[in-house]
């Protein structure tokens, strides 16, 4: 399960004060954490700056500002987004399936085939000649319909961000990650933090560096935070965390102080698997999703990817023991791959296709996951379809005792299984530890003693090794350093969100006790789907919430919601 | 079932003083026929030439013959591959997805980025600088490992068939078989023949101009055949048919005169679909495909397309009510993918990788289907698995009664439902119409009737519609004229591989009998598959069998196989 939430969590965006963002280390591709899983992480879409291969579509060094032959400019842009969308639907698809029915064989081949497809987006995006046409039809936007307009932004966002690496450090540093990823995986295996040690200490400088290159004089762990989270910072996500903190740790301490557990075995038993694939079809009915537009397939470590906004592939995995695994994975996923379907058909072969953010795609399947699938007015619908397909475990289950067994809180060493309330924390501990390390506060011998403390003192619990503790994780053998925060802050958007539809006159509860997501989702559509990156995320909460981000929908509706279940 | 034939059946090659050749239609992609199965067909692979994108891989005009810096062309060849490689690999998935699993609304973009990643291709091939790079590494082979001077060859020949239409032309057909496919789809459903005519007109002179551009004042035919049989011409394809027509006519006037047909009543029954798939997984394994290199999947119109030498994609059909269908689908496909997977590994990745030609991939695929699939001392092992799946229907079923079975003569009015001795006569018939057509000798107006004549005159049979007449294929509206020809010699190859392998000491139906294909399969491992695209159908038929091709081996199997079944 160790990449299950890089692959189900998005980016993050700010607050007051802090100018929110787009995640675009896609370049279009809207889930590109999926490269992560085993494969490749999101800065190898840089290395193509090693290839010898001239960069096409170069007609030509002229001059950026003035604009001579608009008609050129435009079909260049045209001719830029059908190579990316097609470089981009091919990575999707052969990304997916990689992980799914590929055969074992392929996987290297598969793995290079994506390399050079990145290299050849990257060398697209970055080449002079595309850099001089953006800039000029950026000078002329009369001559530019609203859509492409909103193209040649985009476009010139995702440039900035892979433009500035020289192909040397770029390479090296994906020599270097390749390398780390498989002493990761050994010493994860064997719970050998020493071995992994150097290696680690070795991408933090190098992470260090490329962020020089990038924005020179900048902090560097600013640098990779804003990488993940356009716009976001440490003055951003120190605030955020500390707010987070001040609210989940006691009220965690609390509920575990307070004695009233729910006990797990009101659904146990033996779910057969191919019956949940049938409950799994019936989830993604429930949600809505259009099953002429998506494909469901079986993998270790669930995920949801989008070739075009015509196709959401959903990949999931059922285990006998555990029905409610598979139903939240399928309402989770589902909610990403309902945000993809349902961006304007007029974006799609473009690179305003697919989510804005992950952030904002991470609101999405947490607001299905918890704001629907865990909510008390919900609960009998689920239980109707459970017993649709599994009658006899339950069959003596109430909509109460589902309710209380979905929102169960336990402290647990590992991130990816934990409940609504620890997870944060998790995600908290890992912040802290990185912000140390780009600092150069500590090195990576530190980082087993900080791991084990920060366990202790947030979430109550002894780490009895590395393999469960610093080494679950394979981001920070990837060089991701900057990534793990944009996950704690996924589901805060979804209980703003929630507030807002309330607000503005959805029975939200009246309509989850009728079955009936269709207001829901089409409030969702109109303020956020539809858009795809069009609207950043700070101007989608500012227009359908009628203000900025705020944190504290998320911090009370934490504190009301366990405060209830546990009777605090 | 239109396409099955498409997909499965490859190119043919010449007997003696016929230069042999191999089909470069593919640009390095083995099964290029799969394209046209309902998406776009061989020729879209030229319509790059529309674009404006300037071609990738040009550094500088350099002098052709004069190589100043031999590393750096080497490095733009190994570059060229690369990026051919990546190209085709996610064509061959996506284009295999799109008939598969992928959701229907998904259709349109899959079909936009094969066109794309074709062009692409095409442009990578076809610039200037990739012509000079290999023009110049290809007179300096001593610069090159035995490897590159195959892979220079190669790319040369592929290159040439694509560089000389203009690209207006080129656009002008896409379009005009693209309307063509349309009109044909509605034609073939309503029988409407009429309609359908004055584009196929309009087909036949657009293809007599483009092979004017191929190669100006040669017969348009014989630049067609050479098309997609790398050396043929009507000289050979004369030769070949008649030999066959003067055998195959006169055997199939006696099987039916001969009032003795095998019953399919021992193999009727109704067989589960879920068992048959099974059956399948074991059919594959009874001809010793690599699990780790194999993905089976279910599609309308079967066929194998292979993304790179570790990776085989067979997709199949089973019909309930006829279980031998889907046997001998999968000895057929099977037979191709042998093929690609046993490829030399250090051609993968490059453009030797895949079968040298579509009549030597026929030949396998043949090979496995017919002469030990329908071989008497093989039927044994197939009435094994077939019982083991399905005990009841086949419980009471000889071998011998499977061997009559599998071996029926009836001549029937749809060539992809036709038996191996009946087969050759449905493209002998199409062949035939092409040539006529080609020279200007006959119009579409007269197809209907030069269809009947001959149908009743080989096959005795009257043709009572054009739906199943001249509009049951797709190839002529799709402007494939020179296709259909490749698939008459098909299995003939096989006949003569057969014959030396006996010849050289392997007890052929000795093994088949023990059910040992190992030493069968190693034979055309180190004869055949293992070269890839480095050597030539003509080469490897003669080192593998120490003379030319003759298809003499053909029909006295023909004559002999029929004559015995039928007792003439």
């Amino acid at each position: 399960m160790t990449y299950a939430a890089i692959a189900r969590v998005r980016v993050v965006f700010g607050t007051v004060g802090y100018t929110l963002g787009v995640t675009t280390h896609r370049k279009g591709s809207p889930m590109s954490e999926r490269k992560i899983n085993g494969k490749k992480s999101a800065q190898a879409e840089a290395k193509g700056h090693e290839t010898s291969l001239p960069i096409p579509g170069r007609p030509g060094e002229a001059t950026p500002a003035a604009i001579d032959n608009p008609k050129a400019d435009i079909a260049a842009l045209n001719n830029l987004e059908r190579h990316l969308f097609a470089h981009n639907y091919a990575s999707a698809c052969i990304g997916s399936f990689s992980t799914t029915i590929d055969p074992v064989k392929s996987l290297g081949d598969s793995a290079e085939v994506l390399s050079i497809l990145d290299q050849e987006n990257h060398e697209l995006l970055c080449s002079t000649s595309t850099g001089d046409m953006l800039q000029r039809l950026s000078k002329h936007h009369e001559l530019l319909t609203p859509v492409q307009q909103h193209q040649v932004r985009i476009l010139q966002r995702d440039r900035n961000k892979l433009i500035g690496i020289p192909a040397s450090d770029q390479a090296a540093f994906t020599r270097l990650t390749a390398e780390s990823y498989d002493v990761w995986r050994r010493a994860k295996a064997a719970d050998d933090w020493a071995s992994f040690e150097p290696y680690l200490d070795r991408i933090v400088i190098s992470t260090r560096t490329l962020a020089e290159f990038k924005r020179p004089g900048a902090d560097a762990y600013d640098v990779w935070l804003d990488e993940f989270e356009h716009g976001a910072s440490t003055a951003f996500y120190d605030e955020f965390f500390a707010q987070v903190k001040d609210v989940v740790v006691p009220l965690l301490a609390d509920v575990i102080a307070c004695g009233r557990q729910q006990s797990r075995q009101p659904i146990s038993g033996k779910y057969d698997a191919q019956r949940q694939w049938a409950l799994a079809r019936d989830l993604m009915e429930l949600e809505g999703l259009d099953k002429e537009a998506m494909l469901l397939l079986e993998t270790e470590h669930p995920f949801t990817d989008s070739p075009s906004t015509n196709y959401g592939i959903i990949a999931s995995h059922v285990y006998e023991d555990d029905v409610l695994s598979n139903v939240f994975s399928m309402l989770h996923e589902g909610g990403h791959a309902l945000y993809e379907t349902n961006v304007d058909p007029m974006y799609n072969q473009t690179s305003l296709k697919g989510g804005t953010s992950s952030g904002m795609h991470e609101a999405q399947s947490r607001f299905f996951e918890n704001y629907v699938g865990r909510n008390e007015s919900f609960a009998p619908h689920l239980l109707e379809v459970l017993r649709k397909h599994f009658p006899g475990p339950t069959g003596r289950l109430t909509a109460r005792q589902l309710f209380l067994v979905i929102n169960r809180v336990e402290p647990s060493l590992i991130r990816t299984e934990a409940d609504e309330l620890t997870y944060p924390l998790h995600i908290l501990i890992r912040y802290e530890i990185e912000r140390l390390l780009m600092s150069g506060e500590a090195t990576a011998s530190d980082i087993p003693r900080l791991w084990a403390d920060r366990y202790k003192s947030y979430l109550g619990i002894r780490v009895p090794n590395n393999a469960q503790g610093a080494l679950q994780d394979v981001h920070w053998a990837q060089g991701l350093f900057g990534y793990f925060p944009t996950y704690a802050f996924g589901s805060a958007i979804g209980a703003q969100l929630c507030a807002a539809m309330v607000r503005q006159g959805i029975d939200f509860d009246g309509l989850l006790a009728d079955g009936n997501l269709t207001p829901i989702k089409e409030w969702l559509r109109i303020n956020i789907w539809q858009h795809g990156r069009t609207k950043d995320s700070e101007q989608i909460i500012q227009d359908a919430c009628g203000e900025p981000f705020s944190a504290t929908y998320f911090t009370d509706y934490l504190v009301d919601k366990y405060s209830a279940i546990y009777g605090l």
